[in-house]
């Protein structure tokens, strides 16, 4: 599997034990992460931290050139918040885990030039099926319904 | 004045205290403000907290029935990564102080149902003019540019 999805995998498995919503993200700029996160909904109460929001934070502040240098992975598609992050930093690619489970703004985001690719990991569609199973209404707290 | 633009007015002047960026946010739920912010890009060296996510957050977990009978007050036109808060939570109606200094996702957010209504207070303004002319790469940077 590609290592930075693989990454992304980790930190969603890490929240995962925390309790939290399994949801993952690294953003990779030459080769090298330099923010990777997951959603802390739970562990934090927080309304803002998912998983790509978590990534974008952890990252610090970055120059412009950075981020349109940048690559986010996240392990499922991004919801209307985290595709408006990935805009708002002029993010050009974006590779997803999965769009089964929750489809996010994959096509708002390449009307606007990103690069959308989604790989289907079975591994991300397994940690999200579990959990929407286990909690639905945490599930639809998250994705604001 | 609008109160409730009067009290996000009142958050963007206490981030330009602290030495941030003049831009603030109130959440209005049936009369009461629920979340109040402004943005922390200097103060906590954050990419994620924008005035409209940093009330988004100070308002905590808040369930889809709370969110879709509330009202957002933003000092300034919403960026991409606030509107996609602003769509992911099911916000109906949004109160923008001012949209000449800076033009965000206006015609996003009505395409998608969203009432908003830009009140171009010169309070407003004034903020923003006198902070990017004395600060630009610091306003160039929280816009992704």
């Amino acid at each position: 599997m590609d290592p930075f999805m693989q990454a992304a995998i980790e930190e969603a498995q890490q929240g995962l034990a925390e309790g939290g919503i399994p949801i993952g993200s690294v953003i990779v700029h030459q080769g090298r992460i330099i923010g990777r996160g997951h959603n802390r909904r739970v562990q934090q109460g927080s309304a803002i931290r998912h998983g790509e929001m978590d990534a974008f934070e952890n990252a610090g502040r970055q120059s412009a050139q950075t981020y349109r240098e940048s690559v986010l992975y996240t392990t499922l598609s991004p919801c209307a918040m985290c595709s408006g992050a990935i805009l708002l930093y002029g993010i050009p690619r974006v590779i997803i885990g999965e769009n089964q489970t929750f489809m996010g703004e994959e096509e708002l985001l390449r009307s606007r030039g990103v690069e959308v690719e989604v790989l289907q990991e079975a591994t991300c569609v397994a940690l999200m099926e579990d959990f929407i199973a286990a909690r639905p209404e945490l599930w639809n707290e998250d994705i604001g319904e």
